[in-house]
C-alpha cells in the first residue's frame, strides 16, 4: 500500500514539475535522459543538494596536506568552505603580510628559520567528555615539527608551537577526552633536540619520542611549560589515539619499521621500503599519560632544549610505557566510542586487530609481559590482549566509527574500499568500492565518545580518471557515502584543488558558533584589544624622525586618511581599523607595488610596517569589492625624494569644476534618491522584519549609512551658503553615496523579506 | 499527451526506486521530505549532479583576487578543481619552493622587489578568430602592475612580466582575436615609470597608460621586446575588450574618475568616493591598436625604462586615441560576438549604453567631433554612436552574452540582479535575484565571438546567509544559473573558499588538452628539458668542495639516493626526476626542518638548492601518499658538524636480523602473490581492456612493476646463493613488494572493468 500510494504522490509531484516550469520546459526525465543520470544517481543528487541559503549538517576540518593549510568543507554539499591559512603565508586572509600575524607565523621558527610551508596531516578537534565541543583545532606539520592551535571563532590561526627535541612527526594532533593534552609522536627517528650522530649508530644515538602539550583552555594556548615529551625506542612512531572511558588516562601510538632498518640503495643496499616492512609485526606503543604528566611534575625528567623529557629508562621504570605486536607497517590506531578496544590495520596485512583494553589492563596490572624489546619495553602478549582479528582486505589503514553500536569502517588502502563490519563480533558487513587508494577516512564525529553516524568520507589518494583533467598534478578525490543504511551507498565525489589532506575531523554544524563580526578594534591574531584602533573622527598621522605611523579606519567607501606623505627611507606603519558594523562588509588594503594583503573584516584592527625605500606616487586601494564605489576607495602613499626641495608648486590645473546648477542638480537627485529610501523602509516596517535577524542587521547597517547622511548634507548645505559649489556639489555628493549605500542594503532586505515569506500589515 | 506519458513513466521509475533502494530504504520523495527540498531543488540537483567519475560540460578559470593564483572549476557541477598558484608562492605545487619555479616568480620583480603576492582580477584565454583555443590563460595582477601567461597543458604558470611604467593597473587581461596582443590598461594615475610627482601636479604629471603585449604563441610567452604602451589622460583606466570581426583592429577601455578628482579626506575634503564620482559620464576609450602597433614599430616612441611608449601627443596626432562619454563609474566594456556593438553600464547609472561600432568608425572617419577632452583628445558624440540605451536596474556593470543573436545578461550590483536583453531592440526579457551585490558574470564562452549558451555564473562579493558560518570572514558567493530557456532559473551556490574572484573565463572541456604527464625529464616550469634529469642506474652524488650536488630519482616507494652526507656549511642542491610512466603517481620531496616542498609529477625533473647551515641528522620524505609504503620512502641527509672527526664506529648493534627460515617463508608468500596476480592477469586479457585507454596504462604501470621484480628476485636468489639471508630476505621482500604494487594496479584495473561493462571472452 505504501509503495503505490508513493508512486501516486510522485505522479502528482512530477505534474506540478510539468505544470511550473513553464520557461524551462524540461522535466526530471528530461534532465535525466538528456545528462544520462540513472534513478541512483538523482537519488544521491538529492541527498546532498543543499539549496540556495540553506545550511550543511556537518563541516569537516581537513588536513591540506602540503599546502600547510586547513580545509573547511561542509556534508552533504561537499563545498568548501575555507581554507585556514596556518603554516603557510597566505595573503587573501593577511596571513603573514600583516604586522599581527606575522607574530603567530614567528613563532613557527625551528632553530631560528621560519619554514614558511607545512605538512599538515592530521586536525584534531578540542573535546569536552571525549565529543568535539567546536572551540578550537589543533593541526600537526610532519615536515617542521609543529603543532597549531586555531580558534573556532573566527577560523584564525592563534598560535604555533615548535617541538623542542623532534626532527620529525607525524603523529599529531590527538587530544585527550577533555583536551587536557594534544598528542604529538615522532616519525623518523633522529638525534632528540636535532643532533647530529652517524647512521651507524641508528640503534644507540636515534631516538623516537612522544609530546603531551599541555592545552591550557582559558587561554586557547598550549603551555609549552607544563608540557613534557616521553623518549621512545628508534621505531618509526605514527598515529595516536587518546583513551576514553575504561582507557580514559592512557594512549596508544602505532610504529612501523620496528626492524630499525637503515636503508642506502645507492650502496646497493635494499631501499628503505624493504628493510622497514620485512617482518610480519610492528609495535603498538601503550602509554600512561596521566601517570606520565605526573612523573614530569615531580621533576623526573631531563631537559633537552629547555623542554622535560622522561627518559626511555625512567618511562620504563615508572611504568609508563608498554609493547603489543600489531599488524604490519600500520597506519592509525583508532580507539572504540566507549573507549573498551583499540582497532589496528595494517597495511600490508589483510586483518584488522581488536585489542581489548580490559584484558591490556589486566596483563599490565599482573606485569604478565611476554617479552622486553631491546630497550627493556615490557612486550605484552598479543594473543593474550586481543579481542578479534578480522581479516577486512588488502591493505586496512584507518578506523572509523558509527553511531551504531560495535560497527566500525576501516579504509582498505591496496583493494580501494571501505569495509563495515561488527568489531564486536568480528562479522564483515559491507563492502564499497572507491576510487582510487583510500588513505585515511572520516565519519561524522567518528572518533568520538558517540559518533554522530550518517555519513563517511573517503579521503583517496589518487584521483585519476575521476574529474575533468588539470594536467599531469592532480585534484585528490574525497567521497561521500551515505551509511544510514545497511548498506555504503556512494553519494558525491568532491575534487580537492589544493593540498592533499590526509586526515579529517567532522563535526556537528550546530556545535560551531564563530563571531559574526569582531569587537571593534580587536587584534584578530591573539583575539585581544589592539593598542592601534582608533574610532571614525580620531584618526591621525604620527611622524617621528624616520618614521610616519598611520592610526587610521575603513568604511565603505573610503580611507581616512586618503593621502599619507612620507620621506624615501622612512619606516612606515599603516594601522587600519574597519568601523563597519554590517556583516561580511570586510575590506582590504595594499599599497600598489610596495605591500599588502591586508584582509579587515568588521571590527578588526590590523596594521603593516615596511620602509618606503623607493621614491614615487603609490595608489592605495581597498583590495574587497565592498560597495558599488569600491574602486574609488583609494589614496596616495606620497614617498618623497630624499633630499628632493619641492618648489612651490605652479597653480595646478583643476580637474571638473562645479557651479550652482551641479549643486542644485544633485540637491534634487538627493531629495528623490530620498523619496525611494522612505518608500523602501516604510514597506520595511510594515512586516515583521524583526522576525528575521539577518534583516535586523542589515536595518542596522543601512541606519548607520543614513546616519552619515546628515553630517555630509550639513556640510554640502554649508559650503552653499558660502556660495563655495565646489564644495557643496561634493559634499552633496557624498550625501548621495551615502544613500546609494542605504538603498543596496534597503533593496537587499526587501529582497530577503519577500523571498523569505514575511508577513506584511499592509496586505 | 506528452506531459501523461512523462508522469506515467516516472511513476514507472519511482517504482524501480522503491525497488531497487532494498538498503537505502528512502525513496525520491522520502528525502525530499526530509531533507525539505522542493521540485524545483531536485531538478537544480539533477542539472548540476555530476555521478563519480562524470565529466563537466565548462571549465572555469576564475580570478583568485588577493590569493594571487587562479581557481580552476568546472559546470554545471561547480566543483572547484585546481588552484593555479600564480603570483604567490605555494608548496603544494611547489611553486616558489623549487629552483624551477623560482626563476619563474623572480620575473615577477618590481623594482627589484618581490611582492610574493597579487591582486588577480581579469583572466583572459587565448583566441583563435575571437573564439577561446584552450592553449593558454592570461592574469593579471591590480597590486604589482604584472601579466602572467599559464600554459593550459599543465596549468602552471610560465612567465610573469612586469609593467615597465605603471605603478597600478586594473583593466588585463584582454586578448585581441587571435591573441596578438594581451591588452593591459592602468588604474590609478601615477608618474610613468613609477617616478614622483606632487599631488597638486596630479593633471601635469600624473598620467594613466594601456600596454599592449605581444604574444609569441610559438613560444609561449609574451615578447616584452616588440610590446609597447600608449600614454593616457589620468582618468582612471578600468576594463578593456578587444573588437572583433568589423571592429577587429580596436580596442575599447573604459574608466571612472574623468573628474581627476584628488581626495584629501584627512585634510577635510570630501573623499575620492565623493569627487570621483560627482560627474554624469565618464569616458570611454576607443583605440585604434593596429595602427597602434605601426607607429610602435615605426619607432614613434619614447622609451621609458627600456619600453616603447606613444606619448599622448603622438597618439592624438596619429589618430590612435578617442573618446565617449559613457555612463557614470563603469566597470566593463564588452564588445558584442559578432563585433558590430559595444556595451558599457555605469554602476551609479539605471542604463546601459549601447555603442554602435559602424556609427564610431563612421564618425572617426569624418573626423566628426564633439569636442576635446583637456589633453586634446578627440570626444564623439555619444549621441550621434548610440545604437540604444537600455533600463535595466540599478547599478549595471558587466555584460556577458548568450549563444542565442542579440541576447545579452548584465550584473546589476545595487539591485543584487542579473537582467537579461535584447541588445538589438533594447528589450528588458527577464531579471534574477542574485546573493548578493553581484560584480562580473560569465557566461560560458561568453566574450568569445561564438557564445556556447546554457549557463552563467554570477560572481557575488557578498555572500551573508548563505553558507554555514566560518567566522568574520565569509566565502564568495559563485551562482550558477541556467540560462537554456527563457526564464533564467537558479540552480546552485557554490561558495569560493580562498581569495575573492572578480572575474573568470568559461571554456567548452573538450577544448582543453591537458597533458596526462610529462616527457621524461622535463623542467615543468620552462616546458623544456631539464639539464638535470638521471634515469634509474644512473642517479649520482657530485661532490665540489663546499659543494654537493644529488642526481635522483624518485619511483614508488623509494629515492636513490636515500642517504646523502654533507659536512655544515656546504650548499646541497638536489634534482629529482619522477621515474614513473603511471598517471597521477606523483611524489614530493620535503627535508625535515629544512626544505620543502617539491611536487614531482610523473617525468618531471625539479630542485631545491640550500645550504646546509645547521648540523644534524635531518629525514627526507616522499610528501605524497604515493602507495601503500608511502610512508616507508624516506631517506637522511646527514650534516656532519663543521670540524667534527668521526670516530672508526663501534660496532653497530643490528635492527631486525634474517636468517634462512625468514628468506624461504618470503619466498613461499611471493610465490603464492604471484599466483594471485597470474590470475588478476589472466582475468584482464580475457576482457576487451583495450577498448579502456585508461585501463590500458594502468596495465602499462603494472607490467613496470611486474619487471622490477625480476632485478630484486635476481638479487634475492643470488645473495642466497652466498647463504647471505640479511640480504636475500630483504630483497625477497623488495620483490614482494614490486608484486604489491602491481596487485594494487590489478585490482584498480578489475574495478574499473567491472565498472564499465567491460566483455569477457571467458562469459
Amino acid at each position: 500500500m505504501k509503495a503505490l500510494y508513493r508512486v501516486s504522490v510522485a505522479a502528482g509531484a512530477l505534474l506540478c514539475f510539468a505544470g511550473t516550469n513553464l520557461f524551462a520546459a524540461e522535466s526530471l526525465e528530461d534532465v535525466m535522459k538528456r545528462r544520462n543520470l540513472s534513478q541512483k544517481d538523482v537519488l544521491a543528487a538529492a541527498k546532498t543538494y543543499v539549496p540556495t541559503g540553506g545550511r550543511d549538517e556537518f563541516l569537516v576540518f581537513s588536513s591540506g596536506g602540503q599546502s600547510g593549510q586547513v580545509i573547511v568543507y561542509s556534508v552533504p554539499s561537499m563545498r568548501i568552505l575555507k581554507y585556514i591559512a596556518v603554516f603557510t603565508p597566505e595573503p587573501w586572509q593577511g596571513y603573514g603580510y600583516d604586522d599581527e600575524s606575522k607574530k603567530v607565523l614567528a613563532q613557527g621558527q625551528i632553530d631560528g628559520r621560519n619554514p614558511n610551508w607545512g605538512d599538515t596531516h592530521h586536525p584534531g578537534l578540542s573535546e569536552t567528555g571525549g565529543k568535539p565541543d567546536g572551540e578550537f583545532l589543533f593541526i600537526n606539520d610532519k615536515a617542521n615539527p609543529r603543532i597549531a592551535v586555531i580558534s573556532l571563532k573566527d577560523f584564525e590561526t592563534r598560535q604555533i608551537v615548535t617541538n623542542p627535541i623532534m626532527q620529525s612527526e607525524h603523529g599529531g594532533t590527538f587530544v585527550t577526552p577533555n583536551s587536557e593534552y594534544v598528542i604529538e609522536a615522532a616519525q623518523y627517528p633522529g638525534v632528540l633536540g636535532r643532533g647530529y650522530a652517524p647512521l651507524s649508530e641508528f640503534n644507540e644515538k636515534f631516538r623516537g619520542a612522544i609530546t603531551y602539550w599541555k592545552f591550557d583552555r582559558e587561554k586557547g594556548q598550549i603551555d609549552t611549560a607544563k608540557s613534557f615529551s616521553i623518549e621512545l625506542p628508534p621505531y618509526t612512531q605514527d598515529l595516536s589515539d587518546a583513551g576514553k572511558g575504561p582507557s580514559d588516562g592512557w594512549s596508544f601510538t602505532n610504529s612501523f619499521c620496528a626492524e630499525r632498518y637503515v636503508g642506502g640503495i645507492e650502496q646497493g643496499k635494499p631501499p628503505f621500503e624493504a628493510g622497514c616492512s620485512a617482518n610480519d609485526a610492528d609495535f603498538l606503543h601503550v602509554i600512561n599519560w596521566k601517570k606520565a604528566a605526573e612523573v614530569a611534575a615531580a621533576g623526573k625528567t631531563t631537559k633537552i632544549n629547555g623542554h622535560d623529557v622522561i627518559s626511555l629508562q625512567t618511562a620504563i621504570a615508572e611504568g609508563l610505557v608498554y609493547l603489543i605486536a600489531e599488524p604490519k607497517s600500520p597506519h592509525g590506531a583508532d580507539v572504540t566510542p566507549d573507549g573498551k578496544y583499540i582497532i589496528v590495520g595494517g597495511k600490508l596485512d589483510t586483518n584488522v586487530s581488536v585489542y581489548s583494553w580490559e584484558k591490556i589492563k589486566a596483563a599490565v596490572d599482573a606485569k604478565q609481559f611476554a617479552s622486553k624489546d631491546a630497550y627493556g619495553i615490557p612486550i605484552l602478549d598479543m594473543k593474550q590482549v586481543l579481542h578479534k582479528q578480522v581479516q577486512l582486505g588488502l591493505g586496512p589503514l584507518h578506523t572509523q566509527f558509527d553511531s551504531k553500536p560495535c560497527i566500525a569502517y576501516t579504509s582498505l588502502y591496496v583493494d580501494s574500499q571501505i569495509a563495515k563490519y561488527d568489531y564486536c563480533e568480528g562479522k564483515v558487513l559491507d563492502k564499497l568500492s572507491v576510487h582510487y587508494n583510500i588513505g585515511h577516512l572520516t565519519a561524522m564525529e567518528g572518533e568520538s565518545a558517540a559518533p554522530a553516524g550518517k555519513y563517511l568520507i573517503a579521503l583517496n589518494k589518487l584521483a585519476i580518471d575521476r574529474f575533468n583533467p588539470v594536467g599531469p598534478l592532480h585534484p585528490q578525490n574525497h567521497q561521500l557515502i551515505d551509511i544510514s543504511g545497511d548498506k555504503m551507498e556512494l553519494l558525491y565525489d568532491m575534487p580537492v584543488p589544493l593540498g592533499e589532506p590526509h586526515y579529517a575531523a567532522a563535526i556537528s554544524a550546530d556545535k560551531l558558533k564563530p563571531l559574526v563580526r569582531y569587537k571593534y578594534g580587536t587584534d584578530s591574531r591573539t583575539e585581544r584589544d589592539s593598542a592601534f584602533a582608533v574610532r571614525p573622527g580620531s584618526e591621525k598621522i604620527v611622524r617621528e624622525p624616520g618614521k610616519v605611523t598611520v592610526f587610521g579606519t575603513v568604511i565603505r567607501s573610503h580611507f581616512t586618511p586618503e593621502i599619507v606623505d612620507v620621506t624615501e627611507g622612512d619606516e612606515v606603519t599603516f594601522h587600519w581599523t574597519n568601523a563597519e558594523r554590517a556583516e561580511d562588509e570586510t575590506h582590504g588594503f595594499a599599497v600598489s607595488t610596495y605591500i599588502g594583503n591586508l584582509s579587515l573584516e568588521p571590527g578588526k584592527t590590523a596594521s603593516v610596517t615596511f620602509k618606503a625605500d623607493r621614491p614615487g606616487a603609490f595608489s592605495y586601494y581597498c583590495t574587497e569589492f565592498c560597495s558599488a564605489l569600491h574602486l574609488e576607495m583609494e589614496g596616495y602613499l606620497m614617498v618623497k625624494p630624499k633630499g628632493l626641495v619641492e618648489q612651490v608648486a605652479a597653480k595646478a590645473t583643476a580637474g571638473a569644476v562645479y557651479a550652482k546648477a551641479d549643486y542644485d542638480k544633485q540637491y534634487k537627485t538627493n531629495l528623490e534618491t530620498q523619496g525611494v529610501i522612505d518608500s523602501v523602509v516604510k514597506y520595511i516596517l510594515s512586516t515583521n522584519y524583526k522576525d528575521f535577524p539577518t534583516v535586523v542587521a542589515l536595518v542596522d547597517d543601512a541606519t548607520d549609512q543614513l546616519n552619515f547622511v546628515k553630517d555630509a548634507k550639513a556640510k554640502a548645505e554649508d559650503a552653499a551658503k558660502k556660495e563655495d559649489w565646489q564644495q557643496a556639489t561634493l559634499w552633496a555628493n557624498q550625501w548621495w553615496q551615502y544613500q546609494v549605500k542605504a538603498a543596496d542594503i534597503g533593496l537587499r532586505v526587501k529582497t530577503y523579506l519577500e523571498e523569505h515569506g514575511a508577513k506584511t500589515a499592509a496586505k
